[in-house]
């Protein structure tokens, strides 16, 4: 049994937002097309080992950043503060627990002034930053927008091994859950936290950890995200959409999973709701109802519930696994031991699929 | 080997379209709450045994006929031809082939007058008429249309253990061809055909028959079909989608199959093209292709590939069915000795569900 | 008081649908700009002085040339027929009419073989062809497609000064109308006449002509028109937005109208309905009836009367108009002398605009 | 001139979001019509004199209360703040501004507990509340939801004569500006301002005030707006629907303005863009660029400007007009002295309607 992570008497960082995701790719050229040709992200900027993207409504520098590295992982999961002071707690914060922490004047990437990484409690590679470049918001340049055009980044996805503890630690870093995967017994599967006033800014997964399960950006409509699967169809990848498109239970989002060259998993998502209230309810849903993670009822597949990147830590090495030993997802809901249902008191094997597995 | 259906010398009757589809239902109140309650379709008339519906554009009485029944089947497939006298055309034509032909001046079923049913060469129960009630046309009547509103009768498709014998004979009967499902060794797993210049009034799909596969109606924009697949959900019926939504290969239509409550399969669908040239070309798909069925790679569920609906002789006796003896589609593409590619020359076994197979 | 044009004894063409534009504009590289940059039309072919165009589900060599010439105008409306011996129906038809008739084996444009262009009663460059070049059919590219795609020509509508003449004549020529703008007095405003079985492959609209009114291309969806409005914002240029987005009455189509730079008039158009039926039903209007044009009561600028394009005679020509002598539909429903309802006994003047007129 | 709003001592109340509109309606059952037949908002409860209604994505009692009298007027705008003692801060806030405050335990409506009102220095009735009664949300419930679903309650619009005053006085009270559309020499014309990070959750519109402008209510999707107007087209109240739909310039939003039985005008709108991070930038719109009202440079029709709601005292007496004395948007670039640019530079007069103006 893992012990809580303590909270920390230092204040948190003030966080706004999630604001980019630093990923190690192996071959920057095939990640540039899936990325620039395929998704239609804005360069902002590139050098020889580093590309910087925007989305059309965002209005910093970037919000992915690709570097070429000798295997697939995750650099940093950058949160924007409100103001330069915050870093200053943030320092504070982890200081306190115990984390190696480490500060820039000149930010550890393009674009970005004074910035903190940190690897955090759960072992995660995070930024907090204030200074940063603008550049122009492409919001009104509908000339330059294709027919999938993402918008906003939306949310990261961590995997975890205990999301109880990773929640509890997030809600110290000042983060409310929204909603969250539970069983009878009390097992909690996966929970969503946010920030901003939508359903997450971060969700906790529960598996072997750390890793990031995906990171999400956000289309304006349902017909952007269908577009981005008719394109992948015509380009012939469409082994490289792994799940979707769909309608989350959970979040009731719009959504769809592709998977980038090195397998790094991107969730294109639509339409979640205000959770800005400060008595916002958080959302408990069943793991065996078969709704709460596609509101059709149509199967995860399950390379969806193994699969997911490594992170790094300050140094740039993978950070070693911890083995997830609460009850599975996967195993309590698809296959020969699990079941779930559609209407409450039905019970149903192997849902959907059923012959086949 | 069967033996092909012979041309005959007779004109064969000048169809217009797929019309309608009478279909034998187990429990009429439980069809109703599926067909008028969560699709939407519009109620010309009703008697204690029998549901008269239409779509939003639908301006003659009726598309869809449900019949209280003992057992779930298909006892008629409807076409619209082009004048009185082709009714005459339709009786000299299946006469000459030896079926069994059924002509009765008042109609088979209510709003329609002066109906052939034969049952033809295939086995399936068919009926051609020209005079029918006229209706308000709800085109304009937004004030009635749900989220989900269905506008048209799109197609049928028909199981047929041998696809070439039936698509020759649809051919004599003055369909075209559009597009099919062919093998390097020349087998054909299905085949789409049409009277008014879209994709299909009928196809023909490989299978132990005569069956129906499906009826298929039309929706205007992609997102009527997720609106019906999100009310599924909301009236935690979404076991009954079966597959989809997706984008298909063949047809480039987007659709949904979703099952009513005796297990007749309904597509929505939306958004195929043009045929009407005289030289339309024929469009082949091989079908170890990945996206002919779903252009997103989606799989195709086995029971999309097992399912589908009894019909019905003159009689009202269910047709005993023909096994398919050619190669089956499902087998070729999915489970241990199928295979499928995304990209022509790669070789993927069990696609996207591999580990589960 | 015009006379009747007569009834030829020779059979009219069997015409499958309009196909083409062949369009005169004065700035080659301008209009390329407004088709190309803008609409997103594919280019085929282009030489010094024409471009061949078409649109993502067009399968055939183009369905708009454009030609520099000195004035802007209209020089053929191109329809194609069932088979390349209609062409000789075409020929006899017309010279039966005593009209200038031109036949070329090797066709008036690129693309096309053997084609027959005619002066027709109503004074337009009309245009005959089966042979015709086939291209790849980019139904299935959307990696080509930009938000905006447009998929097909959908109609021509022509200016002439007297609409139930010409109508007249429309029927002896094989189209069938399906609906009209009348007042209680009799006098047609408007007309829309079909051969394919949407509502229309052209319309008479009544002014002074002949002029080509607009040539229509289908989008797939609503949004896909928006995002022409969004970029033509974005690209400064939304004063060629002349009229719409809105939803027409007369057919139900979504629409919007635009104007290339030599102010031929361009229609966005999608979703209007089936009228294949052989007793489809006509549907008539009332001028008065503030819907017919826009459904939402959105007023027609002025403009949209009164401007259209000239039509070019088998000289290169432009031909002579002809006043309207019947009542002009924006005098009696806009400004001074004009109402409109939205109920119908109701009286609104100058509906909307009222103070600004 | 008019002096400044001085700014207190005492901190603003810490307001969370814009929560809901108290509307006095001369024919409640008109108005029930109006928005719940057509625009589909939910009825949380009903009295002979009330009706409380809230839309599918609102988790409080309501955002909407209809309240029959004899005038047509505004009630009540009504803010969240994020705890009950904020509620304290707004006492303090507006009794140092000398403004009349009343707080009542029990709440001025049902399903909101204590609250307070007061009369704010612009003239507005505004209250604040944090106690309110958590009702079912239905966002899941997607067997409700119409075509022209209303997820949230979006913003206000408020008519004020100095708009730099209105907006210093709003900037005080905790709120950031995120637009305005200003001429050369200075004049602002409107100012968009925001709790929540969204382009506005009030806005100051210049003109006779205190008035409000409008109400607006955020759709999901553009094609839900479209449903609405198809709807009133379908129940011939076309004429209720004033302006749009449109994109707009300023917020980017897609927009329709719609007229309530008692002229109080409703928007529906839609994805506008993120404004949460601390250095938002603002975005200022010259008032000449015929772009900044409509993106398609569709005219503005007079009402639009010239038309507003009175608001009550918290005596329930309409509070009297004060005049605007600085240039009115609509003067200035509409008519015989006006003037709006598609492109900088350009000269347009009485834009796309001239000669009709």
């Amino acid at each position: 049994m893992t012990t809580d992570i303590p909270t920390p008497k230092a204040p948190a960082p003030d966080i706004v937002r999630c604001a980019y995701l630093e990923l190690v790719v192996t071959d920057l050229q095939k990640s540039r097309e899936f990325y620039v040709d395929l998704l239609g992200l804005v360069v902002t900027e590139e050098t020889e080992n580093e590309i910087y993207l925007r989305t059309f409504e965002e209005f910093i520098h970037h919000n992915l950043v690709l570097r070429q590295g000798p295997v697939p992982a995750v650099a940093a999961l950058a949160y924007r503060v409100r103001s330069p002071e915050e870093l200053d707690h943030a320092v504070a914060f982890y200081t306190e627990l115990g984390c190696r922490v480490e500060r820039r004047k000149e930010g550890f990437v393009r674009g970005i002034g004074d910035a903190v990484r940190v690897q955090d409690p759960l072992g995660f590679p995070i930024e907090y930053f204030y200074e940063v470049e603008h550049v122009e918001r492409l919001t009104w340049r509908y000339d330059l927008q294709p027919s999938g055009a993402l918008a906003r980044l939306d949310h990261f996805n961590q995997v975890v091994p205990d999301v109880p503890r990773a929640a509890k630690h997030m809600v110290d870093l000042g983060f409310r859950v929204t909603e969250d995967i539970e069983d009878a017994e009390g097992t909690v599967y996966a929970a969503w936290m946010r920030r901003k006033p939508s359903v997450h800014d971060t969700a906790m997964t529960g598996g072997d950890g750390p890793r990031l399960h995906h990171v999400a950006f956000a289309a304006h409509e349902k017909h952007n995200i269908l577009a981005i699967c008719d394109k992948m169809g015509a380009l012939r990848v469409s082994d490289r959409i792994e799940r979707g498109p769909g309608r989350h239970g959970v979040s009731n989002a719009f959504y769809l999973y592709i998977l980038d060259p090195d397998g790094h998993r991107v969730e294109i998502y639509t339409q979640d709701y205000w959770t800005g209230d400060p008595d916002n309810p958080l959302v408990t849903w069943d793991v065996h109802d078969n709704q709460r993670r596609d509101w059709w009822g149509n199967p995860v597949v399950p390379s969806w519930y193994t699969d997911a990147s490594a992170v790094l830590d300050l140094d740039g090495d993978p950070v070693p696994l911890v083995e997830r030993t609460d009850a599975k997802e996967m195993e309590v809901t698809v296959g020969a031991d699990g079941f779930s249902y559609t209407r409450k008191g039905d019970v149903e094997h192997g849902f959907k699929l059923g012959e086949q597995l």
